[in-house]
């Protein structure tokens, strides 16, 4: 009988669910708040339930459990290390919980690790031998899949994309540092960039004017679809800082793709072509020629790797 | 028996030879010009006269030869793609061309990449899983193993640090881009570095002032070794941007070790103070406190990285 596994993506808000094949096929979907406050362990059981609510039209139980989960993960230990987010479930010893509970094995990695896995199988159909996802939300975050396997690093901690500097002393992260990737292309980065532009060119017309005071990446996104030029520098800006950090990327691990998942990416269309033209004007022309950079076309992916991953042996 | 390798690292002036064991000792070594103008052949039959008297007071032959080589190597096809200082053996089929005249196996990769496994073997004695050699001469160059083995990328490229960028629109580099980490921590940089310093101040005492004209990086070592200021601050340029450098790549690999290889990196007790505050500062704890940085302690790990990748499986 093929494999079947259940992808959990626990974000602070929700978590989502899936039952996916070994291929990668989703079978079926849920989603369950968080809740963090309400304590791990009802945290747990309300997953759990969902769990079997999700397997029961499946007519069987799933192989493994794979757990996706925003913040700095043990992948050994099954532990969230750091999560801003998460904070009470942080040292919990959560992969072994889950695994318990439901009676088979688990595995457990940070979310921007199972979506790169989950672009991998599902995306690439394993045929790349190396690549990045860059997931782009409230943070960036990144996963690495190299020489077809998750790269995790020494210390579970690789794929900080988000955080190399691309500008030294540049504008200030939310980690504490100056300068980083996110800066200019996280959710923050981009909402104070429109906030920045109109104040300081009042005489500037735009229809984000009118959201002034809660302006979401999504009203930039559909401003600058539309046409609104203030809007459009702001992704470019977002662009450039792409590029910039895909190409240093590509300097260093001469990928053969790179994946863009997550909300702001979903504004793809609108900055994917400063990415584009800083890789084509990159004197190191095979490396940068080699890359396809390209938009996640699969919801779910972080849950999706995270199942596909428990399968792996 | 054990087993025994030679390994090559050719540059632009000499081609280096080692006689090296599985474990990583230097048995014997010998020099020779590489003069590429003679010609390929010329080349070919003076280096493979030279690993035969290598081999002859060791009483036996090596049992396979590995080439390290400046330049953009097609590892799989065991030709130098690229190579500025070594134009005229562009596209040969160098590897297979010693293979043949030497009778035994060869192997062919960039000598940053045979630097990084030489190091991985000789220095840390395959005690790391992830680490970084990182070249420091003319150009700055660097190799990566990865999970215990070398990483090349998808098309042999991999590693180009010196070509990471670390300041957007900084200063030119030889490459045709602007602001890469070579720019500012390369010996042209260095050079250019101190003759700024000496126009820009020119009430400024420094022992420097003396060899204006043909300095080079070992001049301002020796100054700024006894003291003086103005190579001192040379120095700190070169150590600020080696930090944003390796900052960078420990934020995307999570590395366990960085080695610092090449002519320039013997002026590294004027700069790894700098790099190792960079990292300090950094605010994601866990892989920046994680990684050791040092300098390279053995001479030739290019040519011996070489030797021992003709070994491996």
């Amino acid at each position: 009988m093929k494999r079947l596994a259940v992808g959990m993506d626990i974000g602070g808000t929700f978590t989502k669910l899936v039952a996916v094949s070994a291929a990668g096929r989703l079978l079926a979907q849920a989603q369950v708040p968080t809740e963090p406050a309400s304590g791990v362990n009802a945290f747990i059981s309300r997953v759990s339930d969902a769990v079997r609510s999700l397997e029961r039209p499946l007519g069987r139980k799933a192989d493994a459990v794979g757990i996706g989960v925003a913040g700095d993960v043990d992948a050994d230990g099954g532990r969230l290390r750091f999560a801003p987010n998460l904070k009470e479930f942080e040292g919990f010893p959560l992969r072994d919980a889950f695994s318990r509970g439901l009676k088979r094995p688990a595995c457990m990695h940070n979310d921007a690790n199972t979506a790169a896995w989950g672009g991998y199988v599902v995306e690439f159909k394993r045929g790349v031998e190396n690549m990045a996802a860059i997931t782009m939300g409230t943070g960036i975050g990144g996963g690495l899949v190299l020489g077809r396997r998750l790269f995790l690093g020494s210390t579970g901690s690789a794929g900080e994309i988000g955080h190399m500097r691309i500008i030294p002393g540049g504008a200030r992260c939310g980690c504490g540092g100056r300068g980083c990737l996110e800066a200019y292309a996280g959710r923050h980065a981009i909402v104070r960039a429109v906030k920045r532009l109109l104040a300081q060119e009042p005489r500037r017309r735009s229809v984000l004017r009118s959201c002034s005071g809660r302006i979401e990446p999504c009203d930039a996104a559909e401003a600058a679809a539309a046409g609104d030029p203030l809007a459009r520098d702001v992704w470019a800006m977002v662009g450039r800082a792409m590029g910039l950090g895909i190409s240093n990327l590509v300097m260093l691990l001469n990928l053969d793709a790179v994946i863009l998942v997550g909300g702001v990416s979903r504004a793809g269309p609108l900055f994917i072509g400063e990415i584009q033209k800083s890789l084509r004007r990159n004197p190191f022309r095979t490396p940068c020629r080699h890359v396809r950079v390209r938009l996640g076309r699969t919801s779910h992916l972080g849950a999706l790797g995270a199942g596909l991953l428990s399968l792996e042996g």
